[in-house]
This record gives C-alpha cells, structure tokens and sequence, in this order.
C-alpha cells in the first residue's frame, strides 16, 4: 500500500525528469469563483497530463532485468503516452494496447514516442487475453493506470508539490480539487497532504452521470457507473474506484463534487483566456467545479488540479465557440 | 543604463510577484526543428506577458510619495495590463491611455484590473498631450513600454532565470530567440547572460516586413519600419528600436530572425497541441524561428522565449483551424 514513503522516494526518482508544474492564478477566475482561485496545471507536464509521474514512478522503480523486457500498459489516451515516454527514456521497450477505434492521432502519438502501439477490435477481440499473451511470451510487465501502488506513489509527487507551493502562497486551509477517474491521482495526493499539509483537502470532481467517485464516498461502498461513455471527459470515465484507491480515499478526501460537461468547456474557455493554458475536457473538471459550484467548496481559497491538456483541436475549436471571450 | 546589478536588484523586488515560468519542451517539437527545443513560457506570467516583470520593476523602485500620486502608461496591449496589474499590487493609481478603437476586451481587463482608462480617437487628438495634462495635474510618474532602464532590468529577470533553467538541463550554448518588438526584452535578457551565461546568445525574432531590429543590427542604426500595421504579430509591430536598447543589443545580440505570419500561426497550433500553452501571434515568433528556420540556428540546443499570450478568440481558431492536428 502506498504510504508517504513511497511518495517521497517517487519523488527522489522523478526530480529532474518530471517537470515541477507551476501553481497559476488570475484575479479573473477569483472574481467568478469569489474566492482566490490557484490551478496546478499539469496538463504542462511530460505528455501533457499528470499521467507521466506514475508512469516514471512504476518503470523507474523496476529492476534492470525486468525492465530490460519491457512494459505493457492498456490505454487509449494519457496513460499510453506517459508509460511510453517513461518507458522511451529509461531504454526499456513498451508496449501499448489500443483500440484501434482510437483517435488516430493518440495512436501516431503514442507510436512516436516509441512504443509498440498494438491494436484490437473492440468487438471481436479480447485485450486482456492479448495482453496476457504478450507479457507471458516477452516477459513484459504489466503498468496499471490507477490501481498499482507505485503509480499513486508517482501521481503522490503532485501533492507534495501543492502542499509547497501552497505555502508559499500563504494557504494552509483549502479544498484540493482533483478531476477524477479511478482515483490514482487523488489518492496520492490525499496521502501527500495529509502528512505534508493537514489543512488541505482532496476532494474529486467528476462529470455528471459518472460520479461513481461522490456515490461511492457517500455510501461507504464500491459503486460503480451505470455507462461507460456519455461525457466529452473521455480521460476520467472510469467505471469505478479503484481496490487500492478507494479506501485511501474514503480514508482521507471530503465529499465529492460533479460538473455538467459544459461547465467542463466553459472552464477550458476561461483558462484559455484567463491563464493561458490548454486544457482537455476531463482536466478542467477541477476547474469548472471551482468557478461554477462555490456554494459546495469551503474557505478563502481553493486549488485545482488541471489534469490534462490532451484535447482535440475539434473539442477545442467546440470550447471556444460556445465559450470562448468575444472581442 | 541598466547593467547586471540592477536586474539582481530587480529580481529581488519581483521574488514572490512575478512567476517564474517554466521551461518547456516536447519531443515532437525537437523533431521537427531538428534539434532540443525549450520554450520559456512567459505567456503563463501573470497578465500573460513579461511586460509584468518591467512594469513591476518600475512601480516597485519608486519613491513611495511618488507612488502614491500615481503612474501613467500609453498602452493598447500586453503593457497596458501589466502596469495596471503591478500598480494596483502596490496600491497606487493607475491611468492608462489607449485609443477608443482598442479591443473591447483589453479596454475591459485594464479597467477590471484597476486601471482608469483614457479613450481618444486617433484621428484628432493626440495621446502625448493628453498624457502630458494628465501627468502635470496629478503629478503622475510615466512608465514606458521599452526604452527605460528598470524596465529593461525587470525584463531582464526572465534571462536571470534562462541561465539557471538552461543550466539544469545541461545546455551551455545555444541561441535564446526572443520575439522582439521595442528591444526591451531582448536587451535584458541579453545583459542577463552575459553575465550569467556567457554561452547563451540572445537572437531578435520579428515578422516579415517589420524587421526594424534586424535590419538595425545589420547595418549598424536605427532603421524604422515602414508602415506600422500590416502584420497579426500586433503586441511587436514597434517602429524602430529603442535609444536605450538599440546600444544593448548592437553590443551583445546575434543577428535577427524574420518569419511569416502563417508561420507564427503554425507556431500557436504546434504550442497548443505540443506545449499546451496559448500563445499570440508576436508571442509566437521566436518559436516559429526555432520550428521552420533550423537553418539560420546554431548548435543542439535552442531556447525560445514565448513572450505573450493575450490573444483573441477569433485570431486563436484561425490558427488552429488552419493549421492544428486534425484527428
């Protein structure tokens, strides 16, 4: 189980390879939010999500001779991509399993970062029995995206970076808000403050219709969604928490909170405009709960993680249009 | 003049006020330029340009009774804001004369940011005498956007932070192409490595047909451009560069780049989906230097400054629908 330790050691791997993501603001979004509003913006990260701090955290932490075999990770966005640069810059070979129903670009992307991109049919074929069936012939090891960990271990880095830069912001009593999927972040984040900064607390923002997250805090047991696809927040439509992640949650994060998918594009429009930053629908669920739901979130200031900066120039054109400030 | 203990002493004053902003890069950004690209992305600093470094420089250095009188600027841009913003942070007035014609929306941000806004119509007043009668009755300090010591100082700080940033990713030469409009950026960062990072060499980035910089430093004067507007790189369509930093940068900068105005939008597209960052047009043109000129470059590295990032909506889609990934 991942423990304060093991996030501390992520951290030692990872310094000098991930990037320290800065803690951005604007007294335009602290006007709408009524409160100051801080957004951590690790769609600036690696492959742009928080996804390559797990993914360095598990393929660093292998043995040589393990890793001289090479990973394998299941994916068709964000975690693909940072298992495959991770895996490209310690000299191991990845493979990648995607359908190949993919956006052809996050295919090309995770293939030009090195790794052995194969594809599956959704519909006749089984990734899992695929997946087996490589790591048994190769010897490869399997990187899961949130329930492992040494991956809440690595995505833990970004809350010992909150918990500093916090600080020096002069906050020690704030919501944390983390867009969430399975849980991995959160909970490393959650573990890091809780020891770091015991005046911050984590809690998930998730799309409406697929807070598995909130009902599942709220009822002290596994709940999971009742579809798999609905939100333009493709990066976190997990169908529910995770084994690891769920009790270091339900230990240590405060209730959570959903947001409409255009809440999500209108927060991408105003850190656009606002903060100059790219953020994918699924990364600025955070964000939106901050400016569009104060009546849910508690004290002066509150921080956002904006996971993810991975959108398609298609769903971005689509944010601004609707959204975006007129001139 | 300004010299290197003035930008030491400038970035003691902006420690905690200005961001520092980080270095970034992706792989398929080195691809394309053929060698490491790094982008210091002062579109992330706040306001969404560098101009806040010099404006806070300024304002900070002043006499507090001077201060309390108040500051003026003439400004339709990204100076505007950041005087605005740094004269508010120290609690003193701030007036800012822009033309009636400027954007509805920077009209509206420096308000929003504290500023009293004089409007005038271009065609029948002129702004100098208006910001002469201003400046006697309320006795008010004029801040200028290029061609002033602590404004090049607090510039400056961005190349204190290049040589620290480049330092820790093992590049000790290489081109710093900076987007290049009156010189003041350009001319601090320039001193700044000189001082601290002798290998590193400042380089002007300006759009086709507005040169003045580049076409200075060839000849040896002051060379005017020849019409003031024509280019969508609005934030450096300055006429000629600076009596204070042309001598700066005739001493300590490499020869000037030019690119198009297609390619500073090739740029912007390549920024959202590689570096996910908003950049404008004119904060764009070093890195369209770095992307389509590797030929005019020298060595394995190069650093970009994305100096802005105060664009329009409309100006945004037309480069993504242009030239951004399709999926």
């Amino acid at each position: 189980m991942t423990d304060i330790a093991m996030i501390r050691a992520a951290a030692g791997r990872l310094d000098g390879h991930a990037r320290r993501t800065p803690l951005l603001s604007s007294p335009f979004l602290d006007e709408i939010a009524g409160r100051r509003v801080f957004v951590k913006a690790e769609c600036l990260q690696h492959t742009g999500s928080f996804k390559f701090r797990g993914a360095w955290s598990a393929v660093s932490a292998m043995e040589d001779d393990e890793r001289t075999k090479g990973v394998i990770a299941f994916s068709s966005g964000n975690h693909a991509q940072g298992v495959a640069l991770a895996a490209r810059e310690h000299g191991a070979p990845a493979v990648i399993i995607m359908p190949e129903d993919a956006p052809r670009m996050k295919i090309e992307n995770t293939r030009a970062l090195g790794a052995e991109v194969v594809l599956y049919d959704r519909a006749t074929e089984d990734r899992d029995e695929i997946g087996d069936r490589l790591s048994k012939e190769r010897g490869l090891t399997l990187i899961k995206p949130f329930d492992e960990p040494l991956v809440v271990a690595g995505q833990g880095t970004t809350g010992l970076e909150i918990a500093e830069q916090a600080k020096a912001e002069g906050i020690d009593n704030a919501d944390v808000i983390v867009c969430c999927g399975g849980g991995g972040l959160i909970s490393g984040i959650a573990l890091a403050l809780d020891d770091t900064a015991p005046g911050l607390r984590a809690r998930p923002a998730e799309p409406e219709g697929f807070d598995d997250v909130r009902r599942s805090l709220a009822s002290g047991g596994i709940e999971r969604n009742n579809s798999a696809f609905g939100s333009i927040c493709d990066a976190i439509l997990t169908p529910a928490p995770g084994k690891i992640t769920f009790p270091i949650m339900q230990r240590l994060c405060g209730p959570g909170l959903v947001v409409t998918d255009d809440e999500c594009l209108k927060a991408m429009a105003l850190a656009f405009a606002r903060l100059k930053i790219v953020l994918e629908p699924g990364g600025a669920a955070a964000l939106a709960a901050a400016l569009f739901h104060p009546d849910e979130i508690e004290g002066e200031s509150v921080i956002c993680v904006a996971t993810g900066g991975n959108v398609d120039t298609k769903m971005f054109l689509s944010a601004l249009t609707k959204f975006g400030p007129s001139q």
